[in-house]
């Protein structure tokens, strides 16, 4: 299935190295003013090649819209969207056409569908995400119109930890080439990721992500929870490993007296003192902001050699050839952040009509 | 959305307190045996009352099935199971009809949907889950014609960890009251969870899901990959805050030549000799252990007044009345099982058509 | 796939000789006043026995609601509503259990899942469609909130026909027990299925449906055009072979000059001088009467001996036994309507996300 | 809603005059071989500009296969096809911007979305249709792997009728301009059209599609039987106003004891001697020949000046300009093959599930 949301829907397209990737929006509603300007600088925020800490793979990710924006604004109407593949160097992946990389989908591909496109990891390759994020840039367009604001960053790269998001200025984040809005853990994450690089080999991280302004009542109970949505929009991103939201894994620890968030009375505004709730209760929106940590496991190719099979089970070696990423984190910022913006667009539609 | 799965499919309804829940299973492949004890024998291990660190709240959760199934087998049509709603006892809830309890989703509903059934939290509650557990146990003797196995335990209570899974027993869970397979961590956390009782609070905990014999090939790129569906699946029980797979959260601290997970060839079979990757690569099944954790806040229900507001915003205060868990992740421990088994499931007839 | 609707959405169960039928409705708004008297009424149009002309099967009917509304009124969670089976004589069908009737579901069902539920014709018998009308009696009172109107009646029996709708007054659909608004037709349809019963056979019919007052808009191109959903709800009816909308088949013969509808205003209001696009136009409502034709074939079972094979494929004969309708559409009439509003209602939803 | 299909899924985006048009096909099995020749072939079959008695708009309606092919053959993953507009020619159009023609989807479209892509009628133009080849070659390319045989051909232009297709040798439709199997009344036919494309008029016709050698099975009850999704998939394509398969209308005026379909035992095969049934009975294809009509009404577009309304609702005249189709059945004979080849397509792997 390669189609996520309910209402506000997309189908993403397109591998690593074939003609072009991309994605159609299906019900995007009618009458949104589509800033390509915008959606241009997101894709930037994502392309290969942007700093030193990132893969000098060279793509200019240039979008074109085929259908669904006339004038301007949406028509209410499918809006496709096309991205060539431009630096495709082939050739740099003919050695692993019969071998499968160790903690990548080359064997697991091959064994579901009998074969692979090989080039770059074909459909499994994280290029995918730039369609995702052409299309979650439409999707903050739209939640632009009702206030939400969604920010990510980086808050953990290997043991390196930023303070918590409600002591950071999040404005900070695009400030440095790590993503991460405290300036003193970012030099110490940059080095790190540098470090690991000159090693040859790859960290992983932790990107949260932070939605202010979101309405009460967003969230469809019981299965399409907002945080089992935006947990499976998280998981599905490459190299994500698991997802929590509130307090999370350290609430476990916690007592119920104290974790419960009391409710108050804000100037007429019913508001929570504390937000171990994360924003959302009983799979609703209260109106708190909505936090959550997505873990990145370390990039699986290293530029080293590692024992493996071939396809007929033959044991031999393989290493990283060509331009990848120490740390994905960094990239995965506007990632994480085009996912929520899709969960988020979704459930507002779907609450138009929950009440008579 | 009160439905779930793509080919295996199911629908939930009821209420805590209403004429009874139940569920229906569309989807579910024609001849397969029906065993009602084994139904039945899932439920008890989720139903209330069932030792002293649960719930006293009494309900048979008898259930009925009342079609779908003809001679003793599935006939391919909808499988509707109902469970009817015994031990009511509405008054209690009286207290809360207009007060918004701290961390639950009175708040939320009222938002959402402008009034709700205020009785035991009505579709909120986890009495839902019971529905759950029925379709779940039917998913299982599915997965058992193929020989998948599901297990879930008790994995951490408060700060009480329980040894990784695989230094483990997994046939012993079900040995003592909280389903922790090792006896002497379960001692401890029985201990805990009694004394958390006694202070009229409640604590969290960490259950653990290991699939073991998943064929490889299981779960669909690129939005509904294996571990994304499992991700919400499980976020989507009540109470749950984090998920994560294999190496999840830890996982990001370590380097890509540590996490990586080789190939080997075991008498021509291809097996990885670690499994950082819990059993999935590239949202595919790879033949490993599925592994994962599932985190459980603390009960918002404690039996101490708690200040609050009611529906005008006017600030009161609330405590807990009937009978609550303590500790909710003993009686997670099936729920978990059969929201396990309804994503392989599904995965598994989904696989039936990915190659000509 | 036992269920219907995209946001509106029913799924149906239940065999005829079963326990139970039933639907479980989600998606259904919050605050609608769920009549529970009307939709016993719309029950109770469908119901057997309720006539000379129509099987003299005797059910009640009686329904009961076991989720989903909450002091009268829906409460926006999943409606489960359960019919009984009282009248089963399951006896009657032991002829048929390995024999396969003619241009009955016997067959396929058997060759596709290996076996069935021969009660009754099973899952396959029209006692299913129950299900629909008590789901299509709160789509109704959903629609009565914005003033949409549907109405049904029997146009043709045999080869006698009805005049257009338009020179009819629908209230009088009820006056008589073949469901005819035109009293001199609705006799001599009455008479001709009475003689076709003591001819031990059946005969088919064809039923109109109109739908007043729909808002301009609904419908989704480009294929859930407005009719095309229609014309599926329709097709999904037991014995529909047909349908048509506006001027159907008829309209191939006429030219584009004299087919096409003029717009004019109306006092302020666009409306068209003639319908020949019966109130769809590029698959959205123009405002216009929607109408359409269902056509139905004669009932199969008959109470002749007809030659035919059982499951072995032995040549064998058959013969109707038990009591069944010699014609279908006196009762088809509630159905087609609660078809109908279940395609509106889930229209009406939709269109309330298609502009910003 | 733009997509289509629950295991073999399209989605279709594109506009009239965009850039381009195309199609993201979504579970197609891995490892069918794609013939771009064959799709080539079906697009030439639809494409405009074709014969005489077709628009002569010119468009050639190349593809391109963006993704989802490697090495010749369907990977699993999603198969995108673009095809770029050409022969645009907007300003055709600019007399329509603020006018709605009769009988088109102007008006409708303005009222729904509150403006519209004026240009060739934007999304509701048939140029869509061209999409939806593109995918049903790759359907019929699937099909052929088990043997099932789709054939469509014009039956009926104005009042001049085919012969049943029982009487046909259906390998002549394409051997004339009209696809009608029967010379004689195909001479009629081209004569007919080409008299009302100099009365500057349009006409409707009857496409009849025949499904042959379809595996005994297909097709999911309850709603979506068989054919009424083949009757969905033809009602959603533009200008059809209905469907009827078997016995369809005609069938109403005959007895049960007339139409039901004997069974018989023909050399160990279980087969019907007449087929009313039109191959399906219950919703399940019976193995027997699938046949059905498409209705289709005249072009709206003529070359008249007609009364109408511009969008303020002032009274004014529109006549059409540009080129048009005197009668689209020619051309629509391609469109209700594919249209039928995506339904059997997805109904042969939805069928792959139905049994333990």
């Amino acid at each position: 299935m390669n189609n996520y949301g309910t209402l506000f829907r997309i189908s993403t397209f397109g591998e690593s190295h074939g003609p072009a990737i991309g994605v159609v929006i299906d019900g995007c509603p009618a009458g949104l003013v589509i800033d390509e300007v915008f959606i241009q600088t997101e894709l930037d925020r994502r392309k290969p090649g942007q700093s030193k800490i990132t893969t000098q793979r060279n793509e200019d990710d240039t979008f074109k819209i085929l259908s669904g924006v006339f004038e301007g604004k949406s028509t209410g109407t499918p809006i496709a969207i096309v991205i060539e593949n431009q630096d495709q160097r082939s050739k740099d992946y003919s050695h692993i056409a019969n071998t499968y990389r160790p903690s990548h989908a080359d064997f697991t591909y091959d064994a579901k569908y009998g074969f692979r496109d090989y080039r770059g990891g074909g459909r499994s390759s994280a290029r995918e995400t730039a369609a995702r994020v052409a299309a979650g840039a439409i999707a903050k367009l739209l939640l632009r119109t009702i206030g939400v604001e969604i920010q990510a960053f980086v808050s953990q790269v290997g043991d390196l930890k930023a303070p918590h998001y409600t002591q950071l200025d999040l404005s900070k984040t695009e400030d440095n080439i790590v993503r991460c809005p405290d300036a003193t853990t970012a030099e110490k994450m940059i080095a790190l990721i540098d470090q690991v690089r000159l090693d040859r080999d790859t960290i992983g991280g932790v990107v949260t992500g932070v939605i202010k302004n979101t309405p009460v009542g967003l969230g469809e109970p019981v299965f399409d929870k907002l945080h089992a949505e935006l947990g499976k929009a998280m998981l599905s991103i490459n190299a994500v490993k698991g997802f929590e939201y509130g307090s999370g894994f350290e609430g476990v620890t916690l007592r119920g007296s104290q974790h419960n968030d009391e409710f108050y009375n804000d100037g007429g505004k019913i508001k929570t003192k504390t937000n171990h709730s994360g924003g959302v209760q009983g799979g609703i929106s209260n109106g708190e902001d909505i936090y959550f940590h997505v873990a990145f496991k370390p990039v699986a190719t290293i530029m080293q050699d590692q024992p493996t099979v071939d396809k007929d089970g033959k044991e031999t070696t393989v290493s990283g050839k060509g331009r990848h990423d120490p740390c994905v984190v960094p990239r995965a910022v506007p990632i994480v952040e085009a996912m929520a913006a899709l969960v988020l667009a979704d459930f507002y539609l779907r609450n138009k009509t929950v009440k008579v």
